[in-house]
């Protein structure tokens, strides 16, 4: 069993994870904290180290979160794409940093993008932007982790649940069930792969 | 004959680009100004809305530079990142978005990445995840733009005229002569091509 903290618990991507992390100690956190162990907000670095020195020594963290801004290329302001890189992008970057500080001998962290970035719709280009830039981080910054720390991607397609919201916007996706993913984040969680994005379409 | 405006013009990738764009009434711009036409700072929507101004009409913006700070991941500050994301991906972004409002119909925007987000090494995560979000915007906001106006980004391994600069820091790796390079910027400005990741390594 791993001491493991979900950020975005309260989400579906979170609750999704959460089938995957069943055999663990999970300690749930998320921006607002309301249901969840901790609050804690992914684009300020303060918020990240607290969360960790009150967790105490942990084995994973996964991160279900990344806020994006929709809008078409032309109409996108400066404001929406720098809410996107400072959360999607900056924000799982230095979640990563911070939390090597605190992250035991061969611990691992699991990010999130999302399939827009190799199925590009309208309105996502922010959104699809910083998930290439994340898998890409991923699949990089694997190489300079310390003490045996592992690093994945978890780049999921629309989730069942969150259909009925995202349905209307990606025409001809195929959604897959929240347990798929939770399949995904169990196999970066507790395997030995590093550096991968792990792929879940349909 | 097109009028194409290449920025970063008296650096070696400038150079490299301009072996592929003699048949091309160019117009060139750099940070300094220093032998070049123009003076822009792709970081600034004000200096890249002044430079596309004072041109006129165009046919093609060719884009060389990016600029990137280089350390181990855990040592890399958080203004290290902002310098790299601020020019390299937000400032090319920018570049296309202030672009679209003066380009000729038909038009084309070629930007720059760079081999190390498919070819990692030490120091360069802030270099290769920038990279791999301009390669990912490219790729998708390609679908998005008017006019019949496209969008390709060239990924070159370093330059022969470049080695003496970046070859300790890049064991195992073949340079490419600039005129090779100078033949991706050629395909993406006179072909029809858009939305390719245009790579070039030996």
């Amino acid at each position: 069993m791993k001491k493991v903290i979900l950020i975005g618990a309260q989400g579906k991507m979170g609750q999704a994870a959460l089938t995957g992390l069943q055999k663990h100690h999970v300690i749930t956190a998320s921006r607002s904290g309301n249901g969840t162990d901790y609050q804690v907000d992914i684009t300020d670095k303060k918020s990240l180290k607290a969360l960790f020195e009150k967790v105490g020594p942990f084995d994973a963290v996964v991160n279900t979160v990344g806020y994006c801004e929709y809008a078409d290329f032309t109409d996108m302001t400066d404001e929406q794409w720098d809410a996107t890189v400072q959360s999607k992008m900056i924000g799982q970057i230095n979640l990563v940093k911070v939390g090597l500080e605190f992250i035991n001998d061969g611990g691992s962290f699991t990010l999130i993008s999302g399939i827009l970035n190799v199925k590009p719709i309208p309105m996502a280009i922010a959104d699809a932007t910083t998930s290439g830039a994340i898998d890409t981080f991923v699949r990089c910054v694997a190489h300079e982790l310390p003490r045996s720390i592992r690093i994945n991607v978890i780049n999921p397609t629309v989730l069942e649940e969150a259909w009925d919201v995202y349905g209307d916007m990606m025409p001809g996706f195929q959604p897959v069930p929240g347990t798929l993913v939770g399949k995904a984040f169990e196999r970066s969680v507790d395997g030995f792969i590093t550096g991968q994005v792990i792929f879940v379409d349909a």
